[in-house]
């Protein structure tokens, strides 16, 4: 079940170490004129090797499209993408099969398909995002024609936690540093930590915040296909995701109503609301206002240090991970995670046309 | 799109004041001796006018079935039941299609669909969410046959926190109290914060916590159906709802991978976790260990006391909620937790026959 | 898999003797005023004892809405419906349950589901398209705002044949008569001969033909939801359905290009075909011509003259039915391809929107 | 909507003159060592430049791998295939995107899409079925597994018509001439007609007939996936594909339900129907005999000879096909039916384990 989106669809495919990964994009509008430059930037956000706080595998990472587009412009056929894997170190694999790595999905892959593709995580790893990146930025360049902008940011890497509201923050200086944190010397001791972790042979979680504006009040088909829950699901797809809460979220929990509520005015004949614990959605549907969640992150589960574990014939064993692995996840999830968000808010955008 | 499932799916209609609130499920076994007894009590659960800290609207919500049931046993064909609205007080909702109650969903469903229907909050009211309850009734029970369980509590209202681990609580205490939580004396105290905040003519949040134990290993479907992502989505579509956390859920954020991991071993002969930050899934599929998430609720919307809002002509006028509505939403959450959660599982249970 | 439709969909319930039939639709356009009559009049040219023709159960089929309508508006909510069963005759079918009835569902049923409502044919009765009536009858009233339109009659029962072109008929003439054949000649032999096939004791087939003009150029989605392979798929749902032709059909097969390519050519500055070879279909996208297509219906399965079967033990048995039934099913088909044909027009009606 | 089937899912993407052709099947189960070279031998049954009565156009169509594959084995994941265009060219097309070729989908694609690809008819182009072979390929060696197994034929090329009954005729000889007619000597005169037509400038229409044997009892999803109904529209999403019968198909709606009824009988213990006018269908479920339908295919649109038609501009002006192009489309149209034949009946064959 590797297809998301109802209208604009995202078939994925791919393994970290195979010959490609990729995707297959139905529902696509046509007519729209990419911009192949924007789409490699995003795959770039992405990429393995990009700074000193990501693994250090290198892939060029240059998508290749292979179908539905004509002299540079969408058709409304099928939009086929691949990039082809370069630097497999699969040798750093050789042993993997015969075991399950702790808090890795290699015990619950080989059981529930009775085999699995070892080499670097196959079909579990995050390297597979990048056929979501794809998809999500030429659903960027098509949100952007309606001026719907889309913009994630790291607001915590272990203990270190950017508390300010996002409104607060000027979000363009999220991609200045390489911790895509907009508080520049938040920015600074988060990559100390993550350096420090990466010396220590340890990883560490994070929080990525995600903000949309000007999003059209009306995107959200309750009852099942609200547009929090939607995105939620989207974002909890993304490896290493753990938690997601809208607006006010889980602090809402301890909150009066005459607190929590949001009321109504008017400013200019167009309501709002003045506050927006919210976070943009109302009953499932946006209302007009910034549409903000947040994402949290587990560690990355490839730590140097030994652990226990089991192996394939059910002897229990000590294990140490090889390979090249990011020490926080954070900083290449800020693009993922705007990436579903583009996916889930263009598709929620072409549901809505056919009432209008 | 108000149908949820892919093998095991609830179509849902109805409306607070309408005549009826059902639902239609398809794609249940075949053969199934159901329990009409259990399902009743599962809807007494949700079911308004239940204890002093619900709402006072009085409706007996018995469930009456109209098909795909044949001498008791389900045939394979869609069961669709339905239950009869009796105390609606539509009265109270007299001027209510004049304005947007804050924090409700009017004004998005007004936005989206130029008109609604006002009496109770139509379509968006919780009322609809019995409909969940039913299909998830039925789930259970055939999740039963495999020893599968799954026990929602109340582990928050307001600033009243349950700390302790779920392992550590006696959860067949969760019904022992009308607040639905398995402490006995925290759940004195909910309950009086809640009559208090009743009195205040105000509401208040809090927080359901879910466990299910002895799902088998290998229930999700990567890449964009994992299990966690679904039970996201279930649960964040219930009303009121604004976060899921799985297992270490926010905390991960701040976790080494060295804290973090659940080191796998054995224990006569089966594999299992010495931790569970995992939650019961890795990889997006179940790994055996109890599946456990917690969801919170924002306060209820609607409060007696004055709010500025608009109305549909563009006024700013100050609205006092008339009606009766619930303090606090999470006891009668409880249920409807549950029921997401048993509607998942066994869909995502009958998804994985396909392979075997 | 009781759900028809992408965007407007109809999930399907009930058995021919259970307490109701009806469905939910879901996707309906908000703010359509309905006209209850004409859909009750959809309805009435479906019912059973509508003429000397069919079979004389005696039903009502008054459709109760349950949802989804506001002050006579649709909300956009589901619009759930039934009808209630009243005059089933179980008693016909006491030893129905111990035999498996020749070209009946009886056995595949029972085979698969291990369990069957074996009264009047459960699950598997024609009566059960009377779902599919009512969500076609609103689908059609939407379609005619557009002003698209569909007219289907009976072009054949048994040897007698329709031979004009539907161009050369009067198609209002279709109602004027009980076969619903719009050559009133040859309408007066179908029904002599249907009379005749009853007091034999047997059933006759036909074909009916359908007709939807003013369709725009457009709906239709490649590559797998070409807009005749869904009527295709739509139509030969409906019990009895054997086989469909676009048109030319299989006539087609004999022809040589330079026959059968329609040309263009300009009218009026409008781009049309000077023959319909297509059927009003190319490429699998509605062309702006006509739509025309024939679908045959087998004679009714059940006979009152003695067959030899199988009983659920396995012994070979000779059987009579008793019960009412149809002598030909055709006359009362004709509604329900024409609500099977508007379901799919409407529903790539809304598809086709979301690129616009 | 460029995707098939529900659990065995092709999506499926390329034009006929783009970089590639392709698909990505999901769903497919894990553990299937792949015989590739059995998939290399149907995309070879289907590929251009094949016989003499086939396009010249040359392909290697060589199907090339990129996912969900480990060593031999599928693993659960996605499987993406593709096939390099090589032999283009798109010389020949020119001035193609500036006219509407006479019932090809120019003008319906431009009109719906606002662009198209022009170049050897783009996404409309037959070449694009290629991924239907390989998909159906992988799902024929699962069923072969099970023991089920698919033939189809060419029955009728232009007025040479086929008319025994496929249980007559020795199935195994369909590849041993290059029409693909069991009869040998009708192969010889189809084949001398093809050529005849071929040096008319012209084409011709055809027959395929389909026979899947030792389908188990069971398989098919009412009320709106029946077997058929779905083998149907799997059918005619084929390129040139107009009509589709199953069993008696046209011929039943001149039967009397005495003659047309299949009687079920006993023979070692098994039940079987005498006759199988049913087609191996009742009720849209599989009853174990064998599955038999015809599909109907017009006369390929490309003609050599000049005909009339509109150019985008909106003149009327003549036209005279350039290019390589098959005479008659049903020789390359045989395993094509065999592979959506495959598709359907693997996707019904999981579907059926989630109830046992």
């Amino acid at each position: 079940m590797n297809t998301f989106g109802n209208l604009y669809k995202l078939t994925s495919f791919g393994e970290s170490h195979g010959k490609a990964i990729g995707g297959v994009i139905d529902g696509c509008p046509a007519g729209i004129s990419l911009d192949f430059n924007k789409i490699q930037i995003e795959l770039n956000r992405r990429k393995p090797g990009q700074s000193k706080i990501t693994t250090h595998r290198k892939e060029a990472d240059e998508v290749e499209f292979l179908s539905g587009i004509y002299e540079g412009k969408t058709t409304g056929a099928p939009i086929a993408f691949l990039v082809w894997n370069i630097d497999q170190k699969s040798n750093d694999y050789d042993n993997l099969y015969e075991l399950f790595r702790p808090s890795h999905a290699d015990f619950t892959y080989f059981s529930k398909y009775g085999i699995r593709d070892p080499r670097g995580g196959g079909r579990s790893s995050a390297r597979i995002t990048l056929s979501r990146v794809v998809a999500g930025a030429i659903a960027k360049q098509i949100l952007e024609k309606e001026n719907i902008s889309i913009q994630a940011y790291t607001s915590q890497v272990g203990n270190l936690t950017l508390q300010a509201d996002y409104s607060t923050l000027d979000l363009l200086q999220t991609e200045s540093n390489i911790v895509r944190c907009p508080d520049k010397n938040l920015a600074v001791q988060m990559i100390d930590l993550i350096e420090q972790v990466r010396k220590n042979q340890d990883t560490v979680g994070g929080v990525v915040s995600c903000v949309a504006k000007n999003v059209p009040v009306g995107l959200g088909e309750p009852e099942f296909f609200k547009l929090h829950s939607e995105l939620a699901r989207a974002n909890l797809s993304i490896n290493a995701a753990k938690a997601f809460e809208l607006g006010s979220g889980f602090s809402s929990a301890q909150m009066f109503g005459s607190q929590h509520n949001d009321e109504f005015a008017i400013k200019s004949g167009k309501i709002f609301t003045k506050t927006n614990n919210s976070g943009g959605i109302q009953g499932g549907i946006s209302n007009g206002m910034d549409i903000y969640f947040r994402v949290a992150f587990k560690p990355v589960a490839t730590i140097i240090k030994p652990q226990q574990t089991v192996d394939i014939k059910g002897n229990e064993v000590i294990f140490s991970a090889k390979g090249r692995h990011d020490p926080c996840v954070v900083p290449r999830a800020v693009p993922i995670v705007e990436a579903m968000t583009a996916m889930v808010l263009l598709d929620f955008y072409l549901l809505n046309k056919r009432f209008l």
